[in-house]
This record gives C-alpha cells, structure tokens and sequence, in this order.
C-alpha cells in the first residue's frame, strides 16, 4: 500500500520505518520536500522509502499518518490539497501538547474540543480516526515492547475507516481483542486527555514502556 | 478510627458503609444535619454510623473523605472551620464535573489546575490527597469487582498522609503493588483528566465495572 507519513521526529520515523517494514511504499512528508531528517530517514531506510513536501506525502498516500507535533498538525494539513485527502483514512496520532509554559506541557485543547475533531472539522471529506496517541512511539509499532496485554483505543466517524485502522494495527502486532473502539470523533477528547496522566506516570515509572490496560 | 465522609451521594454511601463495616466510627456530613439521604444510611447502618454537618463530620474526624459533587466541593469545605482540618488527612475522591452543558459533562477546572489542588490551595494546612477519583465507586471499596490486577492512583504533597491513605486502601482489599504514587497534589491533573476517557470507557464497555492497570 502507498502511505504518507507526515511529521520527521521520532513518531514519525518509528511509524514509517515501521510501514516500510511490513512491506508498504511510504513517503515521509514536512514542510519542505528536502527536509534532512526525512532524508537521512530514507537513506537509512533504502527501499520503500521516499520524501516529499506534506502536500506530496499526503497526494501519494491511499492511507496518511498525521505524525506532526500537535501544535503544527494543522498548519502541515492545511499545505495539503484537500481533494487529495478526500475520502481518505487519515490516522491521527498526534497530540495538543504545548510546551511553551514549560513541562510538564499543557494541552492547548481539551475538554469541549480535541485536536481529532478539528483536523476532522478541517477536513471534512477526510475519514480521520484517532489512535495510538496514548503510549510511547516504540511501544506504537511494537505492543510487545510491553509485556502482557495492554490497549489501544481507536475512534473516527466512519466505520469502515476504523476497521482499515483495526487491520493495520493487528498488522503492527495489536492482538484486535486489545484494539478498543471508542466510538466517533469527539472520543479524541478522552484519549488526548490521558496524556497528563501518561505524562505523571512516566515520571512515577521513569520509563515510556508501559501502557494501559483496560481490566474488566 | 474517627472518620468524616463528606457528601451523601453514591460516593459517600459506599465509601462510609465501607468504613463502618472496617469497624471505624464514622459521620456522614451535609449542608445541612438533618440531610435525608443521610439518615437513611445512619438507620440502614447502624452502630458506628452518625450524621452531621460538613463542619460537625469534618470536626469530629481524625480522617476525612471529601466526597461530594465536585461542583459543591469548595463550598462544602468553606463551611468547615480550618483548624478542625489543619493537620488531618483529607482523601479526596472528587472529579470537577460540570453537567450543565448535559452529557457527557465536561470538566469546570482542568490542564493548569485540578480540583484537588484548589482544594489544597483553599486549606493549606490540611494535608489533601487524591485517591480513587479514577473508578466507580463500588470498585472503590471492593476492588475484586473487578477481576484481576488493577490500580489506583495517591497523589499528594505529604509523604506520611500518603502513607495513610495506602494502608487505608490496603484495608479496602487494595494490593499494596497495585496503589501508584504520581507524585505531589498536581498530578491531580492527570487523574482528574483521565475521566473524559473514563466515561467514553463507560459508554463503550457498557459497565462500570471496569478499571485500569499500568502494564510495564
């Protein structure tokens, strides 16, 4: 599958290396199509893997990760033609997170709003599904980073996109019993406002392999 | 031990008769001492259960649950005299749920600032910690409701009210390996915020008889 990945730091890279891996063309988007992280990227990665401009990865992509640092996600999505991105699974996986006041950041949005359901307001002709902005980029593309079983939470507006999403996440090594819908869009709210508790824990555990799991 | 269970709701009534079953003496405190919801549970209880006001209960314990709504928790505590609760051990079970917008609430304080650190702001004699806002209250005061290894969150600025509240959960059927420590009264942030995810958890398990573990 041809998929875009936008954003260069290590979300990014974990994702697409991960992509390419698993046998998929993946063209890493940034603002501008000679960006040097994207290109050590590929030249790290060789085959499979290729750089473009945001609009150029997201053109490319039957499939688009938005790996962007949170404050920038719109910003890189709106540089993109959105007929381009029209119809398609646009998986969300950043974070509102502003670092500006200092740490631990802050969100920038939350509570009645998420940073999900603008990119969705943004793009409305995009099925845009959340996930995997709950954990560590590593434990993203490697579940058993984290011994034992541990969740991931998907929601989006369009079934059918959640269960392209389900796929590749099982393809990532996500047992699908572990992989748990959260229903639409405005669910974002919930995950995105995990991080500060993701963050604590992080500081109580002083390691970023561990997630969560939802025992019942 | 002496202890005063802020608040006649569902919170209360489980975490008082938890309390009164564990052999403590305990009042239950309202607006006002002739509170209905609380004389059903002093009649229903029996020995060890009493009622009063805020300021009676919050005077007569050596420990005190705050366990009201989170939108009446401030007043609640300003009908206290301070010196009563300078000192003690407050647990608050709290979350700053704003159902005025309908469901699912939002949260009226957040990000940059928690319940459970107004609540420290507004008696800085009284040692607060957060404990138990993250589960239904059931779960609270009988943690095998839920099958399996699951945690709790303590989070507060003084280290032996901390200590305490663990045995305290200890005494709830909490497994000492299972009470995470976030750190200071801030990381009520992170467990006050985790309740958007909570509810969507909620909606998409169809129970609250559900919890979270930290997998590492």
């Amino acid at each position: 599958m041809r998929i875009g990945v936008l954003g260069t730091g290590m979300v990014g890279k974990a994702i697409a290396t991960k992509l390419v891996g698993l046998g998929h063309e993946v063209m890493m988007g940034s603002r501008t199509a000679d960006n040097e992280q994207a290109a050590e990227w590929v030249s790290a990665t060789g085959s499979g893997a290729s750089q473009g401009t945001f609009a150029e990865a997201a053109g490319l992509g039957e499939l688009v990760f938005n790996c962007t640092a949170g404050e920038g996600s719109l910003d890189a999505l709106r540089s993109v033609d959105p007929d381009d991105l029209a119809g398609t699974v646009l998986i969300d996986v950043a974070n509102p997170l502003d670092f500006s006041q200092g740490m631990p950041p802050i969100l920038f949005v939350s509570n009645t709003d998420s940073l999900g359901e603008q990119i969705q307001g943004a793009l409305p002709e995009t099925k845009v599904v959340k996930a995997l902005n709950t954990m560590n980029c590593e434990v993203m593309v490697d579940p058993a980073k984290v011994p034992g079983e541990h969740d991931v939470f998907v929601c989006g507006n369009d079934d059918e996109a959640k269960a392209q999403v389900r796929e590749l996440l099982e393809s990532f090594g996500w047992p699908v019993e572990r992989i748990v819908d959260l229903g639409d869009i405005t669910a974002a709210r919930g995950t995105e406002m995990y991080l500060p508790l993701w963050l604590r824990l992080w500081g109580a555990l002083q390691t970023g392999y561990f997630n969560i799991k939802v025992v019942r």
